[in-house]
């Protein structure tokens, strides 16, 4: 997929000086200090326990601003529909929509609507676009975190990971694609496994408030494997990762098993994983755990000084390379 | 379709104190004075004569965010494909994209891209936002407008236009709607119309460094009925318009009298209707009439004391309310 999207889609797109550009990849670009993301949602079914395709566009484009440092200040929404589709479940949709935007604080400012002919399109497809504004907690965040030593990027980008630094996760991972996985494929697991899906802002604000963050990104395609190992490489050094540090659900772990998929490619809609140099670690760590998003937050690992790759210490003592995800094991999830 | 999307979706979202909000249902938002837009594009076939689906979204978006008059600055791009859909079309479109930006001078500078499974999706739909920034020439043309009267918003706002304004439109009308719609029914006409698709911030900044320019759109859907009607409505006065002065090519009018359809209904991809104080109309015709999107603008009536409606007077002297069009004539054109 990564490689289908640079050599037919954005090889086509002129080159520019822009602060964080297309080329980084990164969770949102930076425009004359606008921060800026777009994302669609195909995610099948439309609605699953834990939320459904409205809860996700709208948290996963402010987290998609937040975990750049920045405040999300304003959504956009286009909506194409199938022709015919219930307008009950528009307005199932368009209400989680609007009841995710209130909770997290950040207005749906202009929208669009289309529509497709029945047999064009299977219900719905939500793309959602968000600004942010460069707040002052960022500036104090950075601040901290330059007293201990120098960070390249002023945002919160996946290239500023550098060696000490605390590797941070901010609950359980894999909740999301199989909560997804199971309600679909109707597996009927003993415990249901609920979505993750939530915006992060004000968890991430307080995080910030404190000071000393210097990378963050939610672990969503490819879940915290591809996460680490794109950080990893864009950082240019090593992350050692404990692996019973990581949070995960026994519910997640059967289920995994079950199904042969490895739990850290899953994808999670509701999570952030957090770089933070080592001095302010434990006290970042308590402000995330303080709120209701954060509150199973743990510490996995830190940064070493190696080539750009994930080496995980297993239970038992043992090592292994942890390798990005080749395919996604649970597609259709966002 | 303006009735279910305040039913059904806008009706969800909460309100919000934003300069211009969602229910002003302007081009764009403004937030924190940045300037902000989307559109889903779905238009079928992906080709015709003049233009596709690239070079739709990303002048739809340029020319949304321009007609408030602020200069954009970045543009989004999140592209749902069919699973398996040739990677030559994926290509074409992507390139045309690339060039379009390219020729606005507007950076894409972030993007997602999604995969729907065959039978779920007809080929692919684009959605695209993007942001402006209010740039100094924008401040010239309100000074120039506020030094003959007080103009409410500071941006060109739907409900800026009083009695006197001129009104001008950027040049003929019809054009892509028509060039769609024979294009898709093979009607096999002698002219092959062309779609007027481009974006217009270059045209637009040369008429506001003129300045007086109070208000100005994009007649897409509903075309330049919809858009005068939205206008007369807004700014609480009539608006009367000369039926000979509306720039409308021979094929164009041929057309739609085969098809029955009134070619001030159909959607434009290219064209602007602008609203200017008299005393300075004349200046902005010529600024306009000097670039290559504008060469063909014409002034074709102005705004006075009356209801908030449209009136045209006829070629043979009569007069009738333009009404807005209560369907979309020709679905699917962007």
């Amino acid at each position: 997929m990564q490689e289908f999207i640079s050599k037919h889609i954005t090889s086509h797109f002129p080159k520019m000086d822009t602060e964080v550009p297309l080329d980084a990849l990164d969770d949102s670009a930076v425009v004359d200090d606008v921060v800026f993301t777009i994302d669609g949602h195909t995610v099948n079914p439309l609605f699953f326990p834990g939320g459904d395709i409205g809860k996700i566009a709208v948290s996963g484009t402010v987290n998609d601003i937040s975990v750049m440092g920045a405040k999300p200040i304003g959504i956009a929404s286009s909506v194409v529909l199938e022709e015919g589709l219930d307008a009950d479940i528009v307005d199932r949709v368009m209400k989680s929509m609007g009841d995710t935007a209130a909770y997290a604080g950040v207005p749906i400012v202009t929208g669009d609507t289309k529509v497709m002919g029945a047999g064009e399109l299977d219900k719905m497809v939500v793309s959602t676009a968000a600004i942010g504004k460069r707040p002052d907690y960022l500036d104090h965040d950075m601040e901290v975190a330059n007293s201990y030593r120098k960070v390249d990027s002023r945002w919160c980008s996946d290239s500023n990971t550098r060696p000490g630094d605390v590797i941070i996760v901010s609950g359980y991972m894999g909740d999301h694609g199989i909560a997804l996985l199971s309600f679909r494929e109707g597996y009927g697991f003993d415990s249901v496994i609920e979505s993750d899906v939530q915006p992060l802002n004000k968890m991430i604000e307080k995080g910030l408030r404190v000071g000393g963050i210097v990378a963050m990104k939610d672990p969503t395609r490819g879940g915290l494997a591809n996460t680490l190992n794109e950080w990893a490489g864009k950082s240019k050094c090593q992350l050692d990762i404990d692996e019973e540090c990581i949070p995960l659900r026994d519910g997640v772990v059967s289920a995994c098993e079950l199904l042969g998929i490895e739990p850290l490619n899953i994808g999670n809609e509701g999570k952030c994983v957090i770089s933070v140099v080592p001095e302010m670690a434990e006290e970042v760590l308590k402000a995330i755990r303080s709120t209701p998003e954060g509150k199973d937050a743990a510490i996995i690992g830190k940064a070493s000084e190696g080539p750009g790759r994930v080496v995980l210490r297993t239970e038992i003592g043992g090592r292994r390379i942890l390798e990005p995800p080749s395919g996604d094991p649970v597609p259709r999830i966002c």
